[in-house]
C-alpha cells in the first residue's frame, strides 16, 4: 500500500472521482460552519495576534482575511484565516481520527483559490478532497499518533491542506505525491498546546505549510515523494500505525460525510454529554447528589479539566459544561464561558459533584450520564454524536447556530453564495468585513 | 531539571553570562563560514525556488536575502537564507547532537537584528547564544531522536532560533519561555528528505520558526511555556531522551566551541574518511584491490549511498568520494561533485571495491581507513574530526574556503566587518550582492 500514491491519484483526478452530491452539500454546510465561527471568533487575542503580525508583513494582495479588509499572500492569509477560525473551539471535528479538518484545509484551499482565479466550485471541489485526505491521513496515523501528543488538526490536516492547495494549482499525480512529500517534513501540532493559543494556532500551521508546499512544488522544489511513509518519514517518525483502513473505499466512500458540527462552544469530547444532559432536563441543582459520568479514555487528557478558572479553561472541563448547563447557562452561546462563570459559587458546588470516569467500552462519540438525586432517585441518559442526523436537520441547526452568531442577513448570505457556488469574491467580501 | 527555564534564563540574561573571547570568535568564524557557504549557494535550485516564493510575496522591507537586493520581512528572510546557506551542505556541523546551528541560527539572528535596528556586537552575541542553545536541546533531545528520523538542524534548530530571535527583541526569561513553548508545537525536520531539496529547506524551517515564535509573543501570544518538555511537549513526542546532560554547565562551558568546519564539500559524516584518506596519499588507484571503510553505525543510513546517480547524491556517498580523492578530483570544490563523476567508469571500478562497515566502538566523529593493495600490502589510517584546531588554524582554513568560493575580495571584506563587528548594514550589503 502506497498511501502517498493514492492520495495524489485521488487528488489530480479531474474526472474518474464522482463526487456524490451528499458529500459535495456537507462539504457547504462546513463551509457555512467555518466562515461563521470564523468571523465570530476573528477579534479573538489569536485571530488579532496573527493577524496583525501578517499584516505587519503585508505585500503580495492576492488572498483574503477574515475580518480584515486587506489582502494579504496565499501562505499568511493560510496561517491567520486557520487560527482565525480555530479560536472559538467552535468549528467542525471528524472522530474518525479527531481532528478539525475545515480550519485546516478551507483556509488552504480558499487562499490558493483566491491566488490562482479559481472559481467557487473548484474552491468547494478541493476542499472537499482536502478534507477527506486529511481525515483518512488521520486514519492511517492512527489513535497511537494522537495518543502520543500530536494534534491531528495540524498534522494531518497539513497533508490535506496540501493536496487541496495541489489540485487548486493544477499539479498533476506526481507533483501531488511531491507537495505530500515536502509537506511531511513541515507538518506539525501538539496537543500540550491545548488550553492555549498555541491549539488554534495549530490548525493555521497546517494550513500555512500546506500553501507553501504547493506552491514551492508548483515552482519546481523536489522533496522526498514516499516523506509520508518512507523510513523516516512522517508516519514511521510520529508514532503513526499505517492503518490499511485509512485508504479503503477511497474516491468511492467520503468519510467526511461523518464529520461533526458543534452546537456547544466547547471542546466536543463534551458535547456527547451534554446532548444526554439535555435529554434530562430540566434538573435542580440543589436535588443533585453526584453525577456520574462515563467517557472514553482518549478524552481523560483532553477535556477533564476539573477546576478550570478561564473561560477557555471550562470549554475542556466535564463537570463545569455540566454544571453551567444544569444551572441555566446556554452552552451554546460563546459567552457563556468565562472566568466568571469559572468562580461561581453554585457552579462550583455543582462541579464537585461530578465525578468522571472512564471506561473503552464506550465508543469515543458516546458519553453515559448517572445522575443520583439527593432523594437516591437515579437518572441515565447516553448519547453518542455518530447517531444519524438528516442533511435537512443539519442545514437547519447550522443555519441557526450561524443566525445566533454572526446574525441573520450575514448568515443568510453567507449560505446564498456558498450554496449557489456564486464568484467567491462575493464570499470573501463577507469574510473580510470587519464587523 | 527545567530545560526550558534555564534556557530562558540563559537566553534573557544580559549581564550574568560572560562569553569567552574563545567562543565569541568561534562565533564570528562561523557567521563568516556561514555567509560564505550561503553566497556560493545562492544559484541553487533550492535557494532560487524559495527566495523566489518569498518575493512573490514581499511586503515589509526589514530583512536582507543572501543573493538579492530586494529586502523582505523577517520570517521570509529567515526561510530563505536558511535554505540558501544550508544548499551546498558547506556549512557546519556539531557533532554533540549531529546537527548544523549556524543555518538554523544565524538567518533567524540577522533577520530579527535587521528587523529592529540591533547592531553587530548584540547580532553575534545572539547568534551565538541561540546556537549555544541548539546544541544544549539537540544534546537533551538525545541520538534517540536522531536516529527516530528526526533531523537536528530543523528540530533542535528552532529552538535556538527562537531565543535568538527573542533575545534580540528584548523577551524577559518568560518570554522567552513562551518563544520556545510556541516554537514546541512548530519544529520539525525529516532526515527522509536527505538527498532532496528538502534537508537544506529544513534549515530555514528552524529559522523560520524562531523568528515567528518570538515575533508572536512579542504581540502577546500565549502559548504552553512547557512544550518542550512536558507531557505530550515536543521531547515526549519526539524519541526526546530528556539527557541532563544537555544543561551540564550551561552558561559556563560552551559546547559551540567544538562545532566543525566543513573543508570538503560533502556530508559532514565522510569527512574524517577523507582526511583520513589524505595521509595516505598519493594512491595509486590501479593498485588498490580493496579499501575498507570502518564508521560509526550512526552514518550507515545517512552518507552510505552505494550508487549514486547525482552529484547530491555522490555527496552522501563513501565510496564515491573516496574514489573522487583518490583519482584527483578535489573534493573540496562544489563543482567536483556531478552526474559526470558518478558516471566516471573510473570512479565507478574504484568506488565498487569501497567496503563500508559499522562499528558503534569508532566514534561519531572518527573513520579507520584499511586500504589493501593489490601486492597485499595494507595502509592503514584513522582521523577524528574532534582532534584538537587552534582557531589560528581554523581561521586560516575558512579563509581560504571563503577565498576558493567567493573570491578574494569579498572573502576579506566580509571578515572584516565581522571581526571588527561593524555597522550590520555592511554585512548585508555584501550578503545580497547577486554574484
Amino acid at each position: 500500500m502506497n498511501i502517498t500514491r493514492q492520495l495524489s491519484d485521488f487528488a489530480s483526478q479531474k474526472t474518474n472521482t464522482v463526487i456524490p452530491q451528499s458529500a459535495m452539500r456537507m462539504m457547504q454546510l462546513s463551509l457555512l460552519d467555518w466562515a461563521v465561527v470564523g468571523m465570530a471568533g476573528r477579534d479573538e487575542p489569536v485571530s488579532r495576534i496573527t493577524r496583525e503580525m501578517v499584516l505587519e508583513e503585508a505585500g503580495a494582495t492576492h488572498a483574503s482575511l477574515i475580518g480584515h479588509e486587506t489582502r494579504v499572500p496565499a501562505r499568511a492569509a493560510a496561517l491567520a484565516n486557520g487560527a482565525t477560525s480555530h479560536a472559538l473551539d467552535y468549528d467542525d471535528t471528524h472522530f474518525a481520527h479527531i481532528g478539525h479538518p475545515s480550519v485546516a484545509v478551507i483556509p488552504a484551499a480558499l487562499a490558493v483559490a483566491e491566488t490562482s482565479g479559481a472559481d467557487a466550485a473548484a474552491m468547494q471541489e478541493a476542499a472537499l478532497i482536502g478534507v477527506e485526505a486529511s481525515v483518512r491521513v488521520g486514519v492511517w496515523l492512527g489513535r497511537d499518533h494522537y495518543q502520543t501528543g500530536f494534534h491531528q488538526t495540524g498534522t494531518a490536516g497539513a497533508f490535506g491542506a496540501a493536496l487541496a492547495a495541489a489540485r487548486l494549482m493544477g499539479l498533476d499525480a506526481q507533483g501531488c505525491a511531491m507537495a505530500l512529500g515536502l509537506v511531511a517534513t513541515r507538518a506539525s501540532g501538539l496537543k500540550s498546546q491545548f488550553g492555549t493559543m498555541g491549539k488554534p494556532f495549530n490548525a493555521g500551521l497546517a494550513a500555512s505549510n500546506g500553501v507553501e508546499a504547493a506552491m514551492l512544488v508548483a515552482r519546481g522544489f523536489e522533496a522526498n515523494p514516499d516523506a509520508l511513509e518512507s523510513a523516516q518519514g512522517f508516519g514511521p517518525t510520529h508514532a503513526g500505525q499505517g492503518l490499511v483502513e485509512g485508504l479503503e473505499g477511497l474516491g468511492q466512500d467520503w468519510l467526511f460525510e461523518t464529520v461533526s458540527h458543534k452546537f456547544h462552544a466547547c471542546c466536543h469530547g463534551l458535547h456527547a454529554a451534554l446532548e444526554a444532559g439535555l435529554t434530562l432536563a430540566p434538573l435542580n441543582a440543589e436535588q443533585i447528589a453526584r453525577i456520574e459520568v462515563t467517557t472514553h479514555p482518549r478524552w481523560m487528557t483532553v477535556c477533564n479539566q476539573i477546576a478550570p478558572m478561564s473561560g477557555l479553561g471550562a470549554k475542556f472541563s466535564y463537570g463545569t459544561v455540566l454544571a453551567m448547563q444544569i444551572l441555566g447557562h446556554d452552552t451554546a452561546v460563546l459567552d457563556s464561558y468565562s472566568a466568571a462563570v469559572c468562580a461561581d459559587p453554585a457552579v462550583k458546588a455543582l462541579r464537585d459533584r461530578v465525578y468522571i470516569s472512564a471506561d473503552d467500552a464506550v465508543a469515543e462519540t458516546a458519553t453515559r450520564l448517572r445522575v443520583v438525586l439527593q432523594n437516591g432517585t437515579v437518572l441515565n441518559a447516553t448519547h453518542d454524536l455518530n447517531a444519524p442526523m438528516t442533511l435537512d436537520l443539519r442545514q437547519q441547526k447550522i443555519q441557526s447556530k450561524a443566525r445566533s452568531l454572526i446574525g441573520a442577513e450575514q448568515a443568510d448570505r453567507l449560505w446564498s453564495v456558498i450554496s449557489a457556488q456564486t464568484d467567491l469574491a462575493q464570499l470573501t467580501a463577507i469574510l473580510r468585513s470587519p464587523k
